[in-house]
């Protein structure tokens, strides 16, 4: 079949494609490969059975305008299913992005009713998705962590009950005002000095769920958190998630998702850069901090 | 009362009492202040309903030859019940060594039958006594690591399977030759690079029991493990466990370790070195490694 594509997603890990490791199921990549990436498409024409023309369809399509492919094993693609809500939303709140924020959050994080929850990359693809449903599944307090004044008014928007600018700095004395009694769950896009800082700011039992570690993926010397015994006092546990892991948990996470995006529970935030050619730019965006919300590039319309 | 010292238990966390935190629930230590310690005694006389003399009672000593306490509130001790052995056990797996022991392993670390159990400090006071209990409670591979022939032996005779002597190098290829399936269950006594040996050698959904960390008790600056985002890959759980948080086991793990040491299935390995004068040397030993089992130091004979 041959896909025309209509969007691009940019995610943090996608410098590690280029680390020369095998990374997300994906093999290293090598100067000229094509740069791999999930996408949403519409199919042209299609000889294969499971596929017509015209079905919007998600997956891995890699950075490329057009794919012809067979879809064999392992290139599986998705339908589109939410025809009442926009397609680019298989790249955020009802795709990977969306399982893993409801995935890492509730089924490996195990929130309980009341939790204190601090989140970073809190204006992030998965991190502002994390946030809602911290609300929607009635934790207590909800704090967020986000670089830059407008971040953390997008925050509060969202449902925070304190927005953190990190930028701001002492890192462990705003966790502390912002979570007085402590972090029951520390959900982490971000690692480094920031993990470290939720780290003495603990509760007892708690637990951090490490879903990313943005701040890793572009340093040249890997950062252990020098204060990880901290876990000990509060019989805390750190917690590895990976949302390829947990490919039984997808239908549910969409499911559950796309309920609260059509009830208004949870509005996805979309950064829609348009144009191909603006890939890269937006690529290097993340690691900046430019994005809020889940980075996608529209590289046609799918109105046309 | 008046106490007459019998043992006086060491242990790698009496470095920390003079690092000016606040360790294991007792305050700082300033120059010219008794050493925290736990120890056993004798009861010489007594105007304390709960004390009679002869008694045999273990807690918090210090490091006194003698000590006169009103036993108030915070000054608990306890009686040493199981007459048929040796007092200073009080000081290893029937007191708060083997707490540490049980509770870690059983309570905080939930082994599974089958399990491939690892443990560093593996001839030390808690480690020789998680090695035995992982065999006591069915587990499958027992690895442990410990420095040095002797103490490897030690360890074979103990029931590991494997022991890996952490001075021959290369750790991450010593597990994953002990391990080739890798490990479930991580008994981490020690920290440092062996932890992030451990780290590398993870199981699908493997724990990490973090008990001690004796290698960065005397390090200059805390080491963090730059490898802790291994932990995503394998869903694997790093937990704190510290025992004072486990009073509620106390009674439950003195009564399986009796039971085991009584019916031959543990082994308890007490390092005993004679004299009061010998406290410093022994402590220091501790961080050397040239201990096996559990240090203790003979104060007064208890047959005298």
């Amino acid at each position: 079949m041959l896909l025309q594509t209509l969007y691009l997603s940019l995610a943090p890990v996608m410098a590690m494609y280029m680390s020369g490791q095998e990374i997300a199921q994906r093999p290293p990549l090598a100067i000229g490969d094509v740069i791999h990436g999930r996408g949403v498409a519409r199919v042209i024409s299609s000889r294969h059975p499971d596929y017509q023309a015209g079905d919007i369809v998600h997956g891995q399509l890699g950075w490329q305008t057009y794919r012809v492919t067979d879809a064999a094993e392992g290139e599986r693609f998705y339908p589109f299913t939410a025809t009442d809500l926009p397609p680019h939303l298989a790249l955020g709140a009802l795709g990977m992005t969306g399982y893993s924020a409801y995935c890492g959050f509730v089924d490996a994080g195990q929130p309980r009713a009341g939790d204190t929850v601090l989140v970073s990359g809190a204006a992030g693809g998965v991190g502002h998705l994390v946030i809602q449903i911290a609300r929607a599944v009635g934790c207590g307090r909800v704090v967020g962590i986000a670089g830059g004044a407008e971040k953390c008014r997008l925050l509060q928007q969202l449902g925070c009950d304190v927005a953190i600018d990190y930028r701001l700095g002492d890192m462990q004395e705003q966790i502390r005002l912002a979570c007085p009694d402590g972090v029951d769950l520390y959900f982490d896009n971000v690692g480094g000095e920031i993990l470290e800082a939720a780290l003495e700011n603990l509760r007892m039992h708690s637990r951090i769920v490490l879903c990313g570690s943005i701040s890793e993926y572009t340093r040249d010397e890997p950062f252990g958190p020098r204060n990880y015994t901290r876990l000990r006092r509060h019989e805390a546990t750190m917690r590895g998630f990976y949302v390829y892991n947990h490919t039984a948990g997808y239908a549910n996470a969409e499911q559950r998702m796309a309920e609260w995006v059509r009830s208004g529970e949870l509005t996805p935030v979309q950064d829609i850069v348009d144009g191909f050619e603006n890939m890269p730019a937006a690529l290097i965006g993340l690691y900046a901090g430019s994005n809020a919300g889940k980075q996608v590039v529209r590289v046609h319309d799918p109105q046309e």
